[in-house]
């Protein structure tokens, strides 16, 4: 969807001194500055629109700081949550956050990312404890003060929170202290298909209701499930389908487990089966987190872009039917997973790159259903961010009030407009 | 200790059309504008230190809209967290951020309020999903978009996060959606004495550790106890003690409240006994909620002020040790009482209002108490804010680029200073 746009130079800085002198340098000549994750982000936050310097932060890898009575850790921009979970295993803690991705945790940081256990513990948002930010013009801020990692705290304005999700244009984010939660005792996935969207979705809301605290509840329609059973050889039922995630004692998730069970049954689910076996749990959520390359399969040569919307809950079968109506509409190829939990899904379409018109037919379906949501109540983005191509939705989201609110605070931390720009306003 | 400043005038708005007007009108005058919940506030936020215009907010006090499918709620400012509570009942929601008073649920996003359940649910920050705001010069700002509640978003900057904590300096919150969580099926309290402060707080770090879902985690301390006993007519031993709670269904709570016993007993606590009938719960509980009254009753006469520190769980025992060698050192009569399992705690220290040098103890009591939390990567404030007496901690612990990112921001919500002068910068 969004045509890369190299920088004039990238530049790999070993440390924060560094990024620092090269923010004051770019700020003063008045050099666009781009901050660079991993790249996996989804809505063109990279692609350097007016040219300039791209930091890439990915040699800055170190974790500097490992509290595990106090659930923290500190990390450079360049430690993906894979690689600090590594770090973490046998510690007994974890960091849930999981986009699909293995993403760097400070690009997780600034795009606000979640993932499949943001039902139960939280999104970036709730998880980030103090950030180490150099401003644009290479001044360095530590967003709840040097060095602290308290739970919580009232001191002041939340100055941890503006930066989580500011897309890097509000600063470069060189450090994040991050929250950590005791790794589950035990595990156990559940995977249950349903006669319609509707009933899958009845269910999650009973399941939450009735506070078994699901660590992941997922949905995947049918034409996600019939690409994972060709690309990961499951072997499902080709319907709209839950994945579901315990985490507690065992004595615990056989509870769980079974009440999650009658409530699914209730609503006329017609297949449920657990795997408690680590390799079994692998082999689902590898399928899951594969949906996006599975649904890539189904048409080799084309790209994908995934929507992202976010309503309240009960709006999510109003809007599950209408969009798989308007895919038929479009005539597109889309497959519809999501966290649904949390309200919100993809859609992930399929373009031909080289065909103009079917091009602007995705475009034209998503900012369909970016106001299909909005109508709603809901967001245009739950977890990708505004980008480049979600900025009108925007407007339409936060109304006009919010905007010039925005755009005050950006002019407030980079006057010049030299942070990242083209993105989010 | 923050003497009573009155205001020019009080103003009671039944509308949020009237908040918009009064603010305008005052603004343009160059009126202080003081912005009033239920005045529970500790840190003197309600003072009239230039006088002005306080906006009363009690008149205010529908609940706007229920959504329980979604699990959101929209109040207006004069809801109280007991009002929506007693609402709520039977619906099977509910709504855990408690602080000890019945304060208005927009004062308690307005202070960045938690309370004795945020270990489990969060505080204030992570369950708000929208605000209304009406800004100093009169305009109505909707954070996250009019009428959206949505339970997680990465559209554009977090001006929601930017209001939580605010403490009536950036404008008037006319509205809240906040977020609901499932009733819990089953609770029981449980009680526990030990031989030390270091044992309570290493029992609460494993209790955490070992993921078991506490929802609350209190600690009390000898002077408390006693006070309780005294007050609330409980029969306790006199020593550091905590209290917990535990929410789930009858299973669950029984294997959460055998592992608690286990591992308070491995670290040595002399008495453990629990309660699960609601007349007894609601006894121990009102006993923990009156502390503050059950403390003031032991000097007749006297009034009370609570610190309120906030640090890694780690460094509690050694600051709680410390802190009750410096009230033996200074002479004064405090009792500790806290929300363990975030690593905040509170000095509830008696003084006599007609003894300016007591008074005066009390404050460089207090500021060293918060020094000391700054020295262990704590915060001088966990939950009540700010306002009026803790501007210089402020500073030193957000240091000089964070104060001068809030002067900012301060200028550029409220060029003039006139929203709620004198506190939090
Ligand atoms: C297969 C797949 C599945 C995915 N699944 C999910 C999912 O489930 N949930 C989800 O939330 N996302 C998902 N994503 C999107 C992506 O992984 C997230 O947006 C991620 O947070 C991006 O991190 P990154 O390090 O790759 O950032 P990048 O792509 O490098 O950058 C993203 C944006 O953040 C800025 N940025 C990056 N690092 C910094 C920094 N240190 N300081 C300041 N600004 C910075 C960039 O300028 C850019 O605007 C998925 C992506 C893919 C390819
Ligand atoms: C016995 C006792 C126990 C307590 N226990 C706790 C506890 O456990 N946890 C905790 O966090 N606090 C506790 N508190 C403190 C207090 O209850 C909280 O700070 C509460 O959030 C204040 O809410 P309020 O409505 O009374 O606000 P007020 O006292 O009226 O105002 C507090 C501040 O918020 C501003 N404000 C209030 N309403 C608005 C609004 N609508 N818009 C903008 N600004 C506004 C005011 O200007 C002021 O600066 C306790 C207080 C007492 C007396």
């Amino acid at each position: 969807m969004h045509r890369c746009q190299p920088p004039d130079a990238v530049v790999w800085p070993q440390n924060v001194e560094q990024v620092s002198q090269l923010a004051a340098l770019c700020y003063s000549q008045g050099v666009p500055i781009i901050p660079f994750g991993t790249g996996t982000g989804l809505e063109g936050g990279v692609c350097a629109v007016q040219g300039g310097v791209c930091i890439n932060l990915t040699h800055m890898d170190k974790i500097l700081e490992l509290h595990l009575e106090d659930f923290s850790v500190v990390v450079e921009p360049g430690v993906t949550h894979k690689a600090l979970n590594t770090r973490l295993r046998d510690s007994g803690l974890w960091f849930p956050v999981d986009p699909g991705a293995d993403a760097s945790l400070c690009g997780m940081v600034a795009t606000g990312a979640s993932g499949t256990n943001a039902v139960r513990y939280g999104t970036m948002r709730e998880n980030v404890l103090n950030l180490e930010v150099v401003l644009p013009g290479g001044e360095l801020l530590h967003t709840a003060g040097l060095g602290r990692h308290f739970r919580k705290s009232a001191a002041g304005y939340n100055l941890t929170g503006l930066f989580v999700g500011s897309e890097g244009t509000l600063g470069l984010i060189t450090a994040a202290t991050l929250r950590l939660h005791p790794a589950p005792e035990a595990t156990v996935v559940a995977t249950c298909a349903f006669p319609s969207v509707q009933a899958a979705v009845d269910s999650t809301v009973h399941i939450l209701q009735a506070a078994v605290p699901v660590a992941r509840i997922e949905f995947l329609d049918d034409v996600t499930m019939d690409a994972c059973n060709k690309h990961s050889q499951l072997n499902c039922s080709v319907a709209p389908t839950l994945f579901l995630e315990f985490h507690g004692s065992e004595q615990v998730l056989a509870e769980q487990l079974q009440r999650a069970e009658e409530i699914t049954q209730d609503n006329g689910a017609f297949h449920f089966s657990s795997a408690k076996e680590a390799e079994e749990r692998s082999r689902l959520w590898a399928a899951r987190h594969s949906a996006w390359y599975a649904v890539l399969a189904l048409r080799p040569g084309y790209k994908g872009y995934s929507t992202d919307v976010c309503v309240p809950i009960s709006r999510l079968p109003e809007i599950l039917v209408q969009t798989k109506e308007d895919l038929k509409a479009q005539g597109l190829t889309g497959a519809i997973l999501g966290h649904v939990g949390d309200g919100n899904f993809h859609c992930l379409l399929l373009v031909d790159p080289e065909d103009p018109e079917e091009l602007h037919r995705v475009k034209a379906f998503s900012e369909l259903l970016g106001r299909r949501a909005l109508a709603l109540h809901g967001t245009c983005t739950g977890e990708h961010g505004i980008g480049l191509g979600k900025r009108q939705l925007l407007q339409e989201e936060v109304g006009a009030v919010g905007m010039e609110t925005m755009r005050r605070l950006k002019a407030m931390l980079d006057p010049r407009g030299l942070m990242n720009p083209g993105k989010v306003l």
